[in-house]
């Protein structure tokens, strides 16, 4: 089929089911990919702080450095909780997994709705920032900002499709890339802003704004700064990743795992503040066509070779921190239909042993968004890490109360999980200290987060995420109602609904197609019934001399004939059938045979009426009625026909009427 | 159903089939309803033959009445040659007809071709011209006339859909309203421009153009004039209407037909000479938001009730004009589809006993060509009256023939031809040279037509005719080629294609939809083969341990397992249904069972695989095979479950893999 060959060509020959091993990651390479979304957020998480000052005027910026410093601790409350997640799920502990295995259903899915829309945004924003950075450094593509972004989604789409494996150096490359350059130009500009090593001091830009904090009351002073500090939060996206992936490491898995984490805090950390020292420092105001980051590095090393690097990887490791959510939204999707809470095919591996499902769900929805905000991330970030927030707090509640229930083991006693087999551990307490504060932060920002964005786009996540939730339930309940219907438990034998020895065949005329269905439904029941529709004399006759043509198939056949005086005659046949369905064979099943023709190509399969197709279309929706569909393929013409324009009916072979109304 | 409720509510109530009688018309009915199509072209064919004339100087409008005298010269042969078409087609002698009748095959499929392009464009001629009327009236909705001209297009569908019937006296208002104000406007015109009866006379506009006639070359100003009258034969359009419904006419139907023709020769003469008499005389000149007929009636008679008369009665009579197009086009493609070169559902008469399928093919081909013109009636007018020319020749030319044949007829001999038997006529010469000065006026003029607006458009047509003969022709195969695979003639009641005694049934999992489908298969023959493709062995050890709690159902049941190590299981199953139809039972009919999982809603059968359709949907492009579609509906729920995550296989009723991967 050419068909399927040029899906191979696209998306590659399939792999068999066994090929599914997973090589595993040493810590370097674990770095590369886990830390790519957070530390991409650098790209943008100081301007969406610095664009919220800007409001009360650039005197505001000042205030930069004491959120990010409060944003940093932040980060490094939930690595260390995450930390406890790793060591306790060795197999991966992702937010549904802990809550399910701890909280109950309930929040388990409220967790799972959070990360759904988190996963889908992180798509939208990475890929507009990583637009962004290269509109900023060629301007003059600003206008197709939207439609490159559709294309990045696009390519990253079809690599996924094709199952690309994340393990591979080449995606480890753009990380370190991007983290060297954006770390030497944090080194240079802290040597040329101090004058260092004899060099020339850089001047701060001259800024005449000044705070307006006299038309301020205190608390909208706070207001904004509250709201800053949301803005910031953007850089804590992407942080439980490798919670959820511990099994891709090396063994031992947790311990690398665990190390991983603390180094990808630190990086993302130390880059988040150098950023930020420095622009504010420089004085850098953000500004829409250059970001800041491009502002910085232009600054700092002028538009050379260290400009071009770290623009360019920065908008190849914010692919990358998209790729991550192809990788964790049909994951995710995967077990939610695993648990009958998403549709079944979200668990249908493709020919790559990808979740082609998930991918295209997850391509489709962060379009969406992309289209709907014009790939504009900074109007995307007021919906974005709400939901990250929110699953943080069910996975760290979830750990407290695991340790809890540790705390009660007695040494020699084991608590078996959903993934692993626990023993009585020492420092329990504190550890749960840790996850406690981890769960209190993250709440407290989560409503921060709800409360000052809450207007800007906010409100879309918290209608949102109920809706999900009420979708996973009614999902669930659907399948939970066909396997009920389905099941076979308690089933005997004889159970089984009765099957009426009764065959009905709406025919049109007498010709080859039909004659075949009649032939077929005498090979399968002694009572047939040919149901001829009468809508016109002459041709009712017509019907008749032919039908007697044949007495040795129609012979036996019960030939019903109703006169109808309206054109559509799948009405009376309708009827006819839901008579004899009802009347004459109560719960039974009965078998109606629809004689079809098909032409070679679907050009002039639009030179026929649809009637057998609508008549199939109207029986299934009654209970208990089998279609039997006999084809009647037309072949090609052997030779070319002459025209001539036929006068009478019974010169011509066969003539128009002779497909019936009925029966194609 | 409610589907059908809401049908009734929009179209009616469905007629019978022996309601189809036609009301007679008298003249003064039958005059407002066929004269509606020329007499409105006086909205625009003055217009049009000044739009050119003004290209060179406004001093050359006094060419204006010239051409237009020609042009009645024009309609004046083409009436008397109509009246011939009358009298020896009381039947109704449309172009088809009498070019079928007389000329053969492709003459007449010319004829056709050309009807059918030019049916179309008086539906978006006339529609845009009606909505240009109140565009000059209401300046201010300029901007919506292309919406405005879609919603007048999609009013007259919906009422030719209901089935309009256009005898009423309603239809026959706005044509004698119109005829009266135009001839008011024309009365006052003279009266006041040349001062009659004491009245204070109307002085022409001063215009400073002047022909630019130095400029041009004696072949440049005829082919100035050429094109100028090429556009006024616009007011030729839709006389031949009456030929074709003469039967809608009162007895003697062709002799009140004849008169009716002769009377509405004359009175959109007049009206077309009056108007451009008074428009040179008044040294009008044509503009692009308010039409000439409408400065003609403001110059004559101000702003008030006679000119919004006039504007009003002018849209009315133009949407009438287009509603001709509705009714020859759907009555054309009929004679065609009847004869086999349209697609036969142009045959199918609808609830209200009209062709519903021309009347949607007309909607859909008018507005597609209102939209590409922008509602510009004088962009389309190149190609418009061409195809009118064309078929005018070819019919005239049948005509020629037919006296021709006449004339050989001795006294008391019967001539018959398709609709009419005709007699030895007295005067054949004249009639014949009547009609063969018709025939060759409207060449010359076609001729004219094409060539003067080729590049404006022409070559549209002069491309899309041929390309509809040879579609004609190619749908004229393909029915030929069906009735030939259909056709019963010289069949043997033995020579029916054998159908095999087996049958295959995909199963994906034991449960009661697969279950009844195996009682199914089990009635219809002794060799049920069940395939079951494996693709994990977990699930294939389960299957097989349901499928052993049925003992009395799958006994003497093949159950044929195949190990598969990719995903898409449609692949090994279509192989083996293959392998069973050519190797096992060449030449035969081979059935397949497909169990299917209906559920209640088009929302929840998306969470639901689609593998039996996506089977059904390969099958159906093999020869002989005959599929069964066994439905499993899914009731709703008896009661609210209760949710709790289920951990293992046997528990739970039926897991979510009992929904077979090949079988719902």
């Amino acid at each position: 089929m050419n068909n399927s060959k040029f899906k191979h060509i696209l998306f590659g020959e399939p792999f068999p089911t066994s090929m599914a091993i997973h090589e595993r990651l040493d810590k370097v390479r674990g770095l590369a990919i886990f830390a790519s979304d957070p530390i991409s957020s650098n790209a943008y998480a100081t301007e969406a702080v610095m664009s919220i000052l800007i409001v009360i005027g650039s005197g505001a910026l000042s205030m930069t450095m004491p959120i990010v410093m409060a944003i940093a601790a932040l980060v490094l409350i939930v690595v260390f909780s995450y930390i406890q997640t790793i060591l306790h799920y060795p197999k991966g502990g992702g937010s549904y997994i802990v809550a399910k295995d701890n909280l109950g259903t309930l929040p388990s899915l409220i967790a799972a709705g959070a990360l759904l829309t988190d996963y889908s945004l992180t798509v939208s924003v990475s890929v507009s920032a990583g637009i962004r950075a290269i509109v900023s450094a060629f301007p003059e593509i600003y206008d197709y900002r939207v439609l490159l972004a559709l294309g990045t989604i696009a390519i990253l789409t079809w690599m996924n499709l094709r199952g690309v494996r994340e393990s591979g150096s080449v995606f480890a490359f753009p990380t370190y890339a991007f983290i060297g350059g954006v770390f030497l130009v944090i080194m240079i500009g802290l040597v040329r802003s101090f004058g260092l090593f004899g060099v020339a001091p850089l001047a701060p830009q001259v800024i005449t704004g000044e705070m307006l904090t006299e038309d301020l009351t205190q608390l909208g002073m706070i207001w904004i700064l509250l709201r800053a500090f949301a803005a910031g939060c953007t850089a804590l996206t992407g942080i439980e990743a490798i919670s959820d992936g511990v099994q891709a490491f090396k063994p031992p898995e947790a311990k690398n795992a665990a190390q991983t984490m603390v180094t990808m805090g630190v990086i993302a950390m130390t880059l988040f503040v150098g950023i930020s020292f420095l622009a504010t420092y420089l004085n850098l105001i953000p500004a829409h066509h250059d970001s800041l980051l491009s502002q910085l590095t232009r600054t700092i090393t002028g538009e050379g070779f260290i400009y071009y690097w770290v623009q360019i990887f920065t908008m190849l490791i914010l692919v990358l921190a998209a790729n991550t959510g192809y990788q964790d939204f049909p994951r995710l999707g995967y077990f939610l239909a695993r648990d009958k809470f998403m549709p079944r095919w979200l668990t249908n591996q493709g020919d790559r042993l990808v979740f082609n499902g998930g991918i295209i769900t997850l391509a489709i929805v962060s379009s969406i968004v992309v289209i709907i905000f014009k790939a504009d991330e900074f109007a995307m970030l007021p919906l974005y890490a709400i939901g990250v927030m929110l699953s943080f707090t069910i996975s760290q509640s979830g750990m407290v109360k695991l340790l809890t229930k540790v705390s009660k083991l007695k040494p020699g006693e084991t608590l078996d999980t959903l993934e692993t087999h626990l023993h009585h551990e020492k420092g329990w307490q504190w550890k749960r200290i840790v996850n406690a504060l981890g769960a209190t932060t993250t709440a407290i920002v989560f409503i921060v987060l709800v409360v000052t964005k809450f207007a800007e786009g906010a409100w879309i996540i918290v209608l949102l995420i109920p809706l999900i939730i009420t979708m996973f339930y009614s999902i669930h309940r659907h399948y939970d109602n066909v396997s009920e219907n389905l099941s076979t438990r308690n089933l005997e034998e004889t159970e089984i609904s009765h099957v009426a020895d009764v065959v009905i065949l709406p025919i049109g005329d007498v010709h080859r197609g039909t004659l075949r269905a009649l032939q077929y439904a005498k090979l399968i029941t002694k009572d047939v019934r040919a149901v001829y529709i009468s809508t016109d004399a002459s041709l009712k006759e017509r019907f008749l001399r032919r039908w007697k043509k044949f007495p040795l198939l129609t012979q036996n056949v019960n030939l019903i004939g109703i006169d109808y005086d309206y054109r559509d005659v799948l009405t009376p046949l309708i009827e006819y059938i839901e008579h004899v369905h009802s009347v004459e064979f109560p719960d039974q099943s009965i078998t109606v045979i629809i004689p079809e023709i098909l032409t070679n190509s679907l050009l002039s399969s639009g030179l026929h009426n649809k009637t057998a197709l609508l008549l199939r279309g109207r029986l299934r929706h009654y209970l208990d009625i089998i279609i039997i569909e006999i084809p009647f393929h037309i072949l090609p013409p052997k030779k070319k026909p002459e025209f001539k324009l036929t006068k009478t009916v019974d010169e011509v072979p066969a003539p128009l009427e002779d497909e019936a109304p009925a029966t194609d």
